[in-house]
């Protein structure tokens, strides 16, 4: 429970690189849709929106044009913070990976906390799957039960530098407890921002579970390992998102929807028909329960962020 | 988070014993308000009114008229479940106390987990209490500060051998974590009915803090010392009620407003103008996160209540 | 786990008021058994002995002549730090308990944390419990279903207040969780030493659970709820005390056996032939640890002690 | 704390792959001293050994000679349990790495949890590594800053299969909390053994830290995702190895020492001049608490292992 005051930060992941086509209609595809979707999460009130680029047909990409029309498409209109994905596709390099953040230096960045498996076969599994709409899908998440997140010491470091030196602040994804302490690694080397900013990520097959359990021990843990100080959000996918979000809330933390991290309106598996109808969803309890959320300027002020003006795009 | 399917049990605590009339002039007083506010807790959608009995004074008694009118006349238009304290009256044997189960033999009462300092001589320090409207509220305040809510393991196996015998189905009152091991071992004794349903009392001076890794903590523990299929609700007073309760539904577990708990219905120290107030704010942020409200029927099932007619009122 | 070398003082708890003679042979009885029991603990390596009193029948008694026999005994031949129970017999009033402070001025004295039933009833159940040695041992264990140890909020004070003006050290018994919330109450209040001492009593019944969980909670909240820098102990009764003692030691804090806690030697249910033998196997443990073992003096320094030449015995 | 009684199961991990001679002369190089300090650790009451091959100037490898040596010479002079890496080496692919376990079918291995960044760069910085014994040593250290310990999801299935057709017991190398859920989705798929046997390994730079509460949430956790009976060992090298060590067995767990954990006898810093002296002191420690410890034929009941005659060695 924060002692003062605050706001909460509302981030949209409007398209991530997990859910493909066939899960749902609504999955925002190629430059103008994902461009679109995080326009529409801003209006809806979101603080900040979080871009990964897919191709027409919803496939993932680190294409650099694509990203271009997505950001200065998103920045055109609106003032809403934009953070950019290092997650990359896989196959790349460190460096390819990284390229992203040199090439339009954006305010903010996610920067991961450590190597995983990051497996998505299992939704190879799910609902309609046995005929998808594009051939890439299945392939490309059963392809995932031989993957590793690969994100070295050296990547890591190579990374945070990569951003400091851009400008860029990093959104640290704690994808285990363990990465905790290698964010403290970081810290102590003094590569790390003055205010931390954790994104912790349950419930993707080969990281941490998603339990209220572990919400609060990671918090706890962090506050140890990090200071008292660090600030964080959840990534909690699926039927239950809404609530899970909204106990991060309580607990001090802030909160993060979109179609990266679940598909669903409802925990009956309704889906949701867009970002924008996720974010109005979680600000709607959010204003019932008496929180204030945090516009684009006041979180650039929190994390101390360089402004729109100054990222190339 | 609980495995199946469930619906949220909304349980109203009226009046309670803890606030007086100079701290909010919405506090329910006399046999009628406390009636009405039931009423109308019980119309917004409350599934258990919880009831303590005031003068028209606002002085918390233990009278046995003034309880029946509350009683009969809440019964005689709402089919919600009525659940009777049997905190009774500083001063009171435990005979005295439960004496109000014999005789109006209801069908759920609270029914405490152990002895604890119940002191309420802060708020005699609040707002408004320099200049206070009764000149009982002082003294009935600071007087806890050399209280102990007296619950002997005898006590507790007379109040529940008493409450089996009325039929009465008892919510434990759960002020520290040990108590739970009070409730194992009336549990092996084998006096415990098969649903148990625990009431976690958290933040008052002498009880267990209020804070959620307090909660996730008990409630983890009462499962492993009672049992996992243990059902549990959450009293958590002052400005964040709305928020811990928000959290308890999320665990699994129940919830419980009304103005015995808190006086406010928002953070800011906007005082609630009725149980009513407090009843349909939950039941909106429950909604939002999709959860079913419990019917008084439902309850009954769930608890295996003896039903409406087979209490004296 | 300390960050900082420290030295870990063992405390010796001779005979308390907990087990009767039945029980064992080896329970000090008397001024003179409980002196030499004390004596030969500190012989053994005891930092701190805690005394309580009882006749030569074994039966607890609060009577000032058998304590000064005690103490002053003690104190003739030991250097160890002593420090009194202010438990008190059942039917005292509070001035009663703690006349016992103003009587003596000891260096150290229990301060109880908060209110609990304090019950012994099962004990009566036990090995030999048929057939006691003493008329007074099954009744008055008995009598504890129906008993509650109290300790209000102006007990509270009064005790802490007492025993600054007579330069006396409180060790706070925390038999529960919700009494680390009393504690801060005071620190707040302003009246608690610079170094906060706790005693974690677990597995009594009516208090917290004896269990590991249990431990690295009740620490955790006490630094969070009373800074980082409390100190405290254990009180771990029974087959398992010096596992429990042990593992309390490796968590950064102290350690207390006696035939207070446990007149056991051995899970297996072997008995203690007296308090040295316990003190002898816990240090031994301790020691195969690499832990070094707090003199008295070191003791005195740690809690900025007044010194035995300033007691009145 | 386990319920019955129960002996507790000492592994002695005598040489690893993670220091290097530099760090301690007492280090086991080549088949023969690794070979002599299982069977003296062995003779001291180890009840496994739990064995890698190095070279004879102290590199670890892979050569199923030195294996070779190493496995028969102990089986042939004693009948302690043997347990084998499938770490491998680095640059080896997983067929390669699992090679080891078709080529020598022993009772039990190492199987691991999950992908991890495992780090040893730091240890280039310890004493002496300014002039370190052989050239191979800094570069061998200095070149896991850039490594991640690959094991995505098919690599463990492959190797839990392999494995299960070897007739080979894993033992779990858990690496970071949300590994329990990697192996709970092998539990589900149905190819676990019976008894699962989990190694909780913190304190390695890349996985969880070494910290009590972290022992305690992680079994905690394991009891709730794979069952109430698994049973598990820890790692906690460095010089607090037989503090947590001791915990661990008291907890309800079992025990693991050796060099490659730790190289410590003592918490100033003492090296332990051979494996055995390890296992000497943490059976004196449980002796003291009374605890016994598995003889390698209980360990063969416990874990239903196929027997020491069944091996291809």
């Amino acid at each position: 429970m924060a002692k003062q005051q605050r706001k909460v930060i509302v981030t949209a992941a409007v398209t991530g690189g997990i859910h493909t086509p066939t899960m749902t209609p609504y999955l925002p595809k190629g430059p103008d849709e994902v461009m679109q979707n995080a326009l529409d999460a801003a209006a809806a009130g979101a603080s900040i929106v979080h871009i990964h680029a897919r191709l027409d047909n919803g496939q993932p990409t680190a294409d650099f044009d694509t990203f271009e029309k997505i950001l200065s498409g998103v920045k055109k209109k609106s003032d809403v913070v934009i953070g950019i994905t290092t997650g990359g596709a896989q196959g790349m390099t460190t460096q390819e990976r990284f390229a992203v953040i040199e090439r339009f230096k954006p305010e903010m960045a996610s920067a991961n906390g450590g190597s995983i498996n990051f497996c998505l076969s299992r939704l190879a599994d799910g609902p309609g799957m046995d005929a998808p709409l594009h051939d890439w899908e299945v392939p490309f998440l059963k392809r995932t039960y031989d993957n590793v997140f690969k994100n070295t010491f050296a990547d890591m470091e190579y990374c945070i530098r990569t951003m400091n030196a851009c400008g860029t602040f990093p959104e640290f994804e704690v994808f285990d407890y363990g990465q905790l302490a290698n964010l403290q690694y970081f810290k102590k080397m003094g590569i790390l921002p003055k205010q931390i900013y954790l994104q912790f990520i349950t419930g993707v097959m080969g990281g941490m579970p998603m339990s209220l359990e572990c919400l609060l021990f990671v918090i706890d843990q962090a506050k140890k390992l990090l200071g008292e100080d660090v600030m964080y959000s959840m990534v909690a996918g699926g039927r239950r998102m809404f609530r899970f979000e909204t106990v991060c809330a309580v607990t001090g933390g802030n909160v993060r929807v979109g179609l990266e991290d679940g598909i669903y309106i409802k925990p009956n598996g309704e889906l949701a028909v867009n970002n924008a109808a996720q974010v109005e969803k979680i600000i709607k309890i959010l204003h019932d329960l008496d929180f204030e959320i945090a516009t684009p300027d006041e979180v650039r002020e929190t994390f101390s962020l360089k402004g729109a003006d100054k990222v190339e795009f």
